[in-house]
């Protein structure tokens, strides 16, 4: 608008590119140009290797550096992906997790309908070299998988934004039939990764974990059924008081022993 | 064949990809690997500035050495379309041309109808500074061009190949994701109801439901959110053990209350 904006007003709202402990700047700046050439803007950094700000994120950045300078950084990825409903996490391989798997196309359909609705949605992208770990994909809602030749698996990880990206691109205007939006508030990210906290701290008070060898399985298990339903807000509400509900007893329990 | 070639027979027969005048051999590689990723391999290059073979075009291709070793010199893109029937040619910005123009999608579309008739197709892609000039479009069939933000276009060499391979895999029918969630044992309904009696219980026990009135309505959220993500059986089995243990716990203090 009034030529200020360089994105232009149509190309705001894309999903936030959020990436996991991105190894070079080089890609941190390759990220933010493929983002631009599609529009997105919202890039956020979870511990990137080298600090941040980073000289040569900008540098490859080139014309792109709207987006690096208002990149946000996070500790995180639960801190990054606080406010956002839908989280994907891409992997280039098969999960031993129960989630709903999506090519781009769909897996860009599936943020739309979120974003247009007025929701914060985004994707997690792993390091360079190992990608994203179990416990990380854990708390997306949905994992992308890009449709690539099994024998010869190489993108990179500008490659696999840019792809999301011009799948986003490609879902503007689109004339296909949307899915309805849910009725109920979806719970933002920070909300349910506090109900993974509160009930993963009452089972440990109540020795559910055990042996303890075996806690990290048991927890995996446990997030992949609390992610997948898409719970709103008022559902992990009642999640939490059930939680609650148990701790107060076993207080009373612990208080008496 | 016979475990000796790396992208499988399932990847053969893609459209040609015609580099005109590439001047960098990094981009050939890179190039060369993003064809690999989605299965294409005919390479042709039309008098690259720096000449053929080129040791940083091996360098950058990785992996892909087999579509470098394979490309093949041509001194004018007459000759290097000599034997397709259909030519695209990418281009990033309009044209005083009469041609249809095509996003990858469809271009991709266009390419599958040829192809899977037994026709030779191919895409030209342009300098990477300059692009393909008029007179080269001229000798193609119709225009492909990348729906980037016209405000932020800075697609390379390798992206705007990886766009058109990526979108060349999309129309093999493989539009599913190619690895499966693992197969999950749905629970029987008898398996999730025996749990709803179960948590209701326990939740009596802890007075959960307070005021009493509210018993039923709290009871049908609780519900809602069990049935609604399809639990598989053992994640029923899961939650069985999370409330049993609660149990446990307040059991405790009951026996010492």
């Amino acid at each position: 608008m009034a030529g200020t904006n360089r994105t232009g007003e149509i190309m705001r709202g894309g999903p936030a590119i959020i990436l996991v402990e991105p190894q070079l700047g080089e890609n941190i700046g390759m990220v933010a140009r493929a983002m631009a050439n599609f529009g997105l803007s919202d890039l956020r950094l979870v511990n990137p290797r080298d600090g941040w700000p980073n000289e040569r994120a900008v540098a490859a950045a080139s014309r792109a550096d709207h987006v690096i300078e208002a990149a946000r950084l996070f500790d995180t990825i639960e801190e990054a992906a606080a406010d956002l409903t839908f989280l994907l996490a891409t992997t280039a391989r098969a999960r031993d997790s129960h989630k709903t798997v999506l090519g781009p196309r769909d897996a860009a359909a599936a943020l739309r309908a979120r974003i247009d609705v007025g929701q914060g949605a985004g994707i997690l992208f792993g390091r360079e070299r190992t990608g994203l770990e179990n416990h990380e994909v854990d708390l997306a809602d949905t994992i992308v998988t890009f449709p690539v030749n099994p024998a010869f698996a190489s993108l990179n990880l500008a490659q696999a934004v840019l792809l999301m990206s011009y799948e986003w691109m490609n879902t503007t205007g689109e004339t296909a039939p949307r899915f309805q939006a849910p009725e109920q508030v979806p719970a933002e990210k920070d909300e349910l990764y506090r109900l993974f906290d509160h009930l993963e701290g009452a089972l440990d008070k109540a020795n559910y974990f055990h042996p303890p060898a075996k806690r990290e399985a048991m927890i995996h298990i446990l997030r992949g059924m609390l992610t997948r339903p898409g719970f709103s807000e008022g559902e992990v509400r009642t999640l939490r008081g059930v939680v609650r509900t148990f701790e107060r007893s076993m207080g009373r329990a612990g208080a008496e022993e």
